[in-house]
């Protein structure tokens, strides 16, 4: 089953790093997307913010990275958790737009 | 600015044809999503509810499909609203799974 998301955006909110209860390093984030998509034979003005996670050395990654910065994220949805349908991406890589 | 998702999902809800002020067929739908994704060098299950919009032929397309398919679908990811932030996926395509 395919669930593949990439998306670009700007770093509006980054979380500092924490640990699961496993130890495995944990990073909250938010990203800030606007473009243009095509749809149905004309152009949509696209606005959304992503609310985002990322694990171990990804998450290690992410701190590296600054609030403002505009980045590249792949990675896949899913729920928040058991009680919340709200989606949020969890993230496989993130690089430097 | 990238904003692409490919994800497959059981057609859990599909509203009746409907058309925007402008004319513009349209139709909401749901999907259920379960699938096992890599992330930090393990395996997470994975389980979400997407709520969905397609708009003019792609809307046609999705009124033929039934309850209870297995669908891939293509597209990008926007807010609900201006006043809303939850994310909802434009589908630019729909094939059966």
């Amino acid at each position: 089953m395919r669930n593949q998301v990439v998306i670009s955006g700007e770093l509006i909110a980054l979380e500092g790093l924490r640990y699961t209860p496993a130890g495995v390093a944990r990073v909250a984030l938010t990203l800030r997307h606007s473009s243009q998509q095509s749809e149905a034979d004309g152009v949509r003005q696209v606005q959304c913010e992503v609310d985002a996670l990322a694990f171990a050395g990804v998450a290690e990654k992410v701190t590296r990275f600054a609030i403002g910065q505009s980045v590249k994220v792949r990675g896949f949805l899913a729920q928040r958790s058991m009680r919340s349908r709200q989606l949020v991406l969890h993230i496989n890589d993130i690089i430097l737009e």
